[in-house]
């Protein structure tokens, strides 16, 4: 059985197991295995802050490797841009040469986004881009974020799933399930 | 000799190309080649925006293949973590098992940058972590940034360099190349 990574912010909700829970059984509906961040049974206990860390960073790093594919939630996090772990575990898996999903439950675009957060009046250039308040480029392709996550995701063979909802939304995940599906099938099954 | 992927988001810079410039620079003083993303010379001409941005994460991709390590400015960038595209390319170089040195020019840690960023009141929890008006985790180990990339840099075998000061400083980006001469001198040199 094919072995999907959920990467996402998801694990900073409130009651992270239970997203995780859900949205593994609905990988199992779509007959894929979800591998969540904190399946793994990590003793953290008596651990200074970054040892701990360091436990969980490399029990997702082993996870990711155990994995086929990946599925990224891609919903902005605190920013105009997506979760920088989730962008890790991306750039993570497309190395490896595994195909990763994208999903976003917003639907603006990133450039949207980026000019709505920036504090203080943003400008045009003669170019036609947009700066900042300090020069700092508004980066605008037509993307979901930022090239490097937008364009690993798209070439999975699917482009992002998009919807509008909160960051816990189901919806655009199952369509990555179905992509994942699709693009899946079309491969031997071997070992991660 | 060694090539160094100079990953940050220094290519939002008002002078990209300088910013660049002046850190390939320093790399050569320290024996290292330095590959900024944007020296790639891609014919973006006439095409739209994703197809754009597609033959840039591609070139990026492939610049970072060529790489023995990477050095990525850490700095926050648009909200209290870093920028998402040094993320995914720290991510990347780790899944090649290439050490990647981290720095950042913010002395602050990522739970304060965070509890700093997050409207409305924080709340702090009985397991004395902290969370967001919407109860979303505030993530405290005690890192300058969520744990993926912190430990994706402390794992290049010396802590990450922090420094004081604006994105473009390049004070602990020295500290970096000092970092990657003592980690890449004890290895046999190979081809990327």
């Amino acid at each position: 059985m094919y072995r999907l990574y959920l990467a996402g912010p998801d694990v900073f909700l409130p009651e992270p197991l239970a997203a995780g829970k859900a949205k593994k059984a609905l990988c199992a509906l779509y007959g894929f295995e979800g591998v969540y961040p904190l399946d793994a049974v990590l003793d953290l206990d008596g651990l200074a802050g970054p040892q701990a860390a360091q436990r969980i960073a490399l029990a997702n790093e082993a996870a990711m490797r155990s994995c086929h594919a990946a599925i990224a939630n891609m919903t902005p996090f605190r920013g105009p841009g997506m979760d920088g772990g989730t962008a890790y575990e991306m750039g993570f898996m497309r190395a490896l040469g595994r195909p990763v999903f994208g999903y976003t439950t917003h639907p603006d675009l990133f450039a949207d986004r980026t000019r709505q957060f920036c504090a203080g009046p943003v400008r045009q250039r003669q170019d036609g881009y947009f700066e900042d308040v300090d020069g700092l480029l508004i980066e605008d392709f037509g993307l979901a974020d930022n090239l490097m996550m937008a364009i690993a995701a798209n070439e999975s063979g699917i482009p992002i799933a998009v919807g509008d909802g909160p960051l816990r939304d189901t919806g655009p995940f199952e369509d990555c399930l179905r992509m994942a599906q699709r693009v899946l099938s079309g491969k031997p099954f071997t070992n991660a």
